[in-house]
């Protein structure tokens, strides 16, 4: 029984505070704090109705503000923080933890506002401080990085003895009826996407211009689909915890359509990071594009079909070849029915969810900074197969790479 | 010998100021007014430097302030005031000319703020009170409306007894090597082409979704182009003025990139006229998307190609078919080589100093609210001919329609 407090009020954060109200024997009080009170009253109102949990709190917050994080921490006592708001704001409320001596738990790696720059270097030089503390930090424990991780973890644990070609393959093949429209925070995926192709072999980062490697892969229940290589966060602590790997890769689907849209976006230099001045206010493109497009938190609505993401892995077990497929199909409209969140938000949330279960049930342990591969992934399978996400593995399957 | 004010310091402004002060003998001082003082000095220097016109001064202006306005036409005394700022500001200038008593001339007709709405009807109401005051305003005299419209009423003095069919055909051919920029102010472009496409046919309007008709017009000197039906202002006054058309279009060329850059800014939100709330201010997006992509003004150096613009006309001489086509085209590099402004705003430009040039020396003269084809013809088409924009014409053509 524990109290847990979860920052920010988007698609995930909705997702987040319904799964844990789903289990009150673990969250057993919950406070939702974001910088707009209101967004969190009425998720604090809508997840009260969905599962009768009587301990939830509402605060507005500033998560780039330390002295207030720590004031809110200290005045509720949570065990662990959920971070679910903005990757700009890993490192405020990481120091807000250290300074209350509470628990941290993230979905995305921290990234600087005037750069799109994607690696750990700035989470993992924490290491030191939180287990000074005594303390754990647990990062990217949404489904990519997250799950991904955790079935990256349990290939290893059970099914090799030497992996040698990761390749995660994300696929989301639901249609929101907009013309335009991103998944998550616009701002994020739009710097996200828009960076160069990366991946990793025989130990160095290989770059590639932005979409310019596509397979066409074939995806369980959904078939084949456009998919392009991007740089993707996990793969920098994957490389690094399993050593054993010669390359790993990151694809993600993309249709014409919006690869169209992504293209005149930059064209037009509305995803531009700099700041233009406008009316004598500093205005930076992309955040005001953000302000402009569908909000992604009201997609769930009309969304169908489904998000198929896994890992698909080549190595040695028993001296002799093996392939492995683990995957995730969740459907929106099952997601939106459930949280009234559509299934991109509700595959990080859920996996957010388990991760803080983890810690408060001592399933994972430890102090320091730790990615979720680094931990026991049984445990943290077997609920997701219990709280919404099921998974599937196949062994000796086609790769198709 | 006439003082003459120009109101707008974009590409059009500078081409006005250029060609005016090559022509010290009508325009014996000039003032350059706009928001931006510091603009009109770069200009107001380039031009002396190029011309040798010792009588240019300027100075800062707010366009939509009718004081402000009329002081400094009290102040500087010119005979006309040209307007080549923006359409919005059209009624403002009008009043300062009312009630000091100058002639006024401008490009484009007045379209509100807050709706894409293009007509005469707003100016065309000033008729009574520039007749009572005795002085005109001479209304559209850029290229189109303008010039196209002076070529038409050629076409109807010295080719045809009835005029019935009028195809008014803008080519631009030019290559800026910009992935996306609009050749004159992006506002009023994006506005202007994502407009329903209108035609006049038989007493009525038609009406049909944006760039839903396309024929491949082929253009002299350049050759076949996409050319899609939009709707023009011109169209307007000529089917007003010329009662014995049965149909009158306008064609427009546009390259698939362009139509595909035009379709995502308005899918993605950014065509939108009406106020977003962003950090406490209200910012329009397309404004906001102005100030974000390139400034046509500055698109000159590395623009190659031409325009090409002209009317295709069918009807009757001497109880016999006729068909007619006038056009002149323009090369982007030899604008700018003469004005540093690129083929769109220096075939806008110079009409408007012939405009002035007319007014000033009598050859057009009246009292009240007037299109250019209302006017005699012959004088500003000779002035084409001479002040950098020749033109063509052909009878017994093949239309293409």
């Amino acid at each position: 029984m524990s109290k847990v407090m979860i920052i920010g009020a988007g698609g995930v954060g909705r997702v987040v505070a319904f799964k844990c109200a789903q289990h009150p024997e673990v969250f057993s009080e919950i406070l939702l704090a974001s910088r707009t009170k209101s967004k969190c009253d009425v998720i604090a109102a809508d997840a009260k109705a969905a599962t009768g949990h009587q301990h939830i709190t509402t605060a507005a917050v500033d998560a780039e503000n330390v002295p207030e994080l720590a004031a809110l921490i200290r005045s509720f006592g949570p065990k662990l923080v959920i971070h679910v708001a903005l990757p700009y704001q890993d490192l405020t409320i990481m120091e807000a933890c250290l300074e209350t001596g509470v628990h941290y738990l993230d979905t995305a790696n921290y990234e600087p506002k005037d750069e799109a720059k994607f690696e750990y270097s700035w989470q993992w030089a924490y290491q030191d401080r939180f287990k000074e503390k005594g303390i754990m930090a647990v990062l990217g424990c949404g489904f990519d990085p997250g799950a991904t991780s955790v079935f990256t973890a349990r290939a290893a644990k059970h099914f090799f003895d030497e992996m040698h070609y990761l390749d995660i393959v994300d696929c989301n093949a639901g249609d929101h009826g907009k013309a335009f429209a991103t998944n998550f925070n616009p701002e994020i995926n739009i710097r996200e996407i828009t960076q160069n192709g990366r991946y990793y072999e025989n130990g160095k980062w290989v770059e590639i211009p932005p979409h310019s490697e596509m397979k066409v892969l074939n995806y369980p229940d959904i078939g084949p689909k456009d998919s392009y290589l991007i740089y993707h966060e996990e793969l920098e602590s994957l490389v690094k915890n399993f050593p054993s790997l010669k390359r790993a890769r990151f694809w993600m689907t993309f249709g014409q359509e919006y690869l169209t849209h992504l293209r005149v976006i930059q064209n037009i230099g509305m995803a531009r990071i700099d700041p233009v001045k406008y009316k004598g206010v500093d205005i930076i493109p992309l955040e005001f594009l953000k302000a402009v497009l569908p909000d992604p938190g009201e997609l769930g609505e009309n969304y169908t079909g489904q998000t198929s993401i896994g890992c698909r892995i080549r190595g040695i077990k028993n001296g002799k070849e093996q392939t492995y497929y683990i995957w995730n199909n969740c459907s929106h409209q099952a997601a939106f029915d459930e949280t009234g969140a559509q299934g991109v938000s509700y595959t990080t949330g859920v996996p957010a969810m388990i991760g803080a279960m983890m810690v408060l049930t001592g399933e994972w342990s430890g102090t320091g900074v730790f990615n979720v591969e680094e931990f026991n992934p049984d445990p943290f399978l077997d609920k997701m197969n219990e709280y919404g996400l099921p998974w599937h593995e196949e062994v000796g399957v086609d790769l198709e790479f």
